[in-house]
């Protein structure tokens, strides 16, 4: 994505990170079929494809944050809320919770698991205190935090800051509390490594980038339970949904998952927020769009 | 689409125009049913739904360019080339070339019929080479000249150059030379009172906005000849794909009629640029996603 000016006169660079993380926000939803998941062909009721369009503009200035060089924190907080100045509510937290590091990784030449593990090793108390103000702007569904970490609750919003500084966790700290239960918080403490395996995968796959996506989406699905799906349906229901994506063989089959899954209100949105992310790697690596 | 932060630590402002333009142009695509056009449910052969979203991102730092102070023509000539970078050729020239005054008039508070009759009429001649210059990014069916007018053929690109400077053609001098043939042109030369108009039908009329600019695009369809159409159809062709356009009623009809121009090959280009710049300025309107 990159070229000269016939003319000479202005240069035209190739897309930046954040260019690239807008795209990649587009790309996931565009991408068809994902079980259970809004895209192209499937809206949820409240919850439609424009509102994921509007999240993917919106989110741009954090994304420049992110690009530049202000606090991590800071440009996630700032992404989230313009991501959720549309009526479908939360559409991409999870995806700009790994798109946010990806982008500084790209921006400063550490795009990969080493350079990531870097990012994430120097995010601060402040990081993690812009983090939590970023759950006042959309609601976000996450599990119960361990009884003896209630302060920390995310959905306490900026009231968990204080209980944050008495602490001193960082935003790394903070991931590595829910990693266990949580995927992409799993991301941040392994240094992306799944994201930046699928990113191979999406690269030697063939045809169009979305349909790539597609297949990711369910590879990823059958590998690993939606911890999304853990909270809203519980750990055996996420259990069932990957053994059904495992069972399923081709973008056919998946089809018929998908309408499965809509009607029971099946939502792997981590998995998404995983071909976000992936996107993002797979568009700096230059899959072609 | 603004608020308040919580936090108090960051302003954050609504959408700007060049935000609203790139929304614009995936709304557009987002729409369903845009009979003969690339949307949300058909792709063409090689022209699918990704190369406008990736078009839109690209153009970006052109409609920055028109939000500031560069000259339209540079801006135009910068919106096209980003948005060429992409596999599947012209995605977007047409819309850009009614978004870009468009965002210069709202970055300029004069987002009306009298205003963009400002910002056209105060277009030079260096604004009309830039334009030549953005044909050689990309590859657009446009009609012949008139016979006295070979030398300005936009097919020529930069070679016509000289030529306009001979003549001193500004570039809205060389959009009133196919007004009567383009409707692209004759938006330029009429202070775009279609899309103020369609404008006004978009934030009249009620349900999700991809429903309202689908509605709205087989109503122009409707209304006038698509211009796109005659020049790869002729104008008796036009003429026909306008009256089945009219001949229909609701999107469920208008389903059917997607399926049949797909197979034709119709493709009415320039009513959808329409409607991207309708989307634009409803969005500034506060048309709501």
């Amino acid at each position: 994505m990159s070229g000269e000016d016939a003319s000479g006169t202005h240069p035209r660079p190739a897309m930046t990170p954040a260019d690239h993380a807008e795209l990649a926000l587009t790309l996931e939803v565009a991408s068809t079929p994902k079980p259970g998941n809004v895209d192209r062909r499937r809206d949820h009721d409240d919850l439609r494809f424009e509102h994921f369009l509007a999240g993917a503009v919106g989110s741009r200035p954090g994304l420049k944050l992110a690009e530049g060089d202000a606090p991590i924190g800071d440009a996630f907080e700032r992404a989230v809320h313009g991501m959720s100045q549309q009526g479908g509510g939360n559409t991409q937290f999870g995806c700009l919770l790994l798109l946010v590091p990806l982008v500084r990784g790209a921006a400063t030449d550490r795009l990969s698991p080493d350079g990531l593990r870097d990012v994430t090793a120097a995010t601060t108390v402040d990081d993690a205190a812009a983090f939590y103000r970023a759950f006042e702007s959309v609601d976000v569904a996450v599990s119960d935090p361990p009884a003896d970490a209630s302060a920390l609750d995310v959905r306490r919003g900026a009231d968990a800051v204080p209980a944050l500084r008495d602490r001193g966790l960082t935003l790394a700290d903070v991931m590595g509390l829910s990693a266990d239960r949580d995927g992409n918080a799993a991301e941040w403490t392994s240094g992306f490594e799944r994201t930046f395996d699928a990113a191979d995968r999406v690269l030697d796959d063939d045809g169009p980038v979305t349909d790539r996506l597609a297949r990711l989406f369910v590879d990823l699905l059958a590998d690993r339970p939606d911890t999304l799906v853990a909270v809203e349906h519980g750990a055996e229901r996420a259990e069932e949904v990957r053994r059904e994506a495992a069972a399923i063989d081709g973008l056919d089959d998946a089809e018929e998952l998908a309408e499965r899954f809509l009607d029971a209100g099946i939502n792997p949105g981590t998995t998404a927020d995983l071909v976000a992310a992936t996107a993002f790697v797979a568009l700096e690596r230059g899959v072609p769009v």
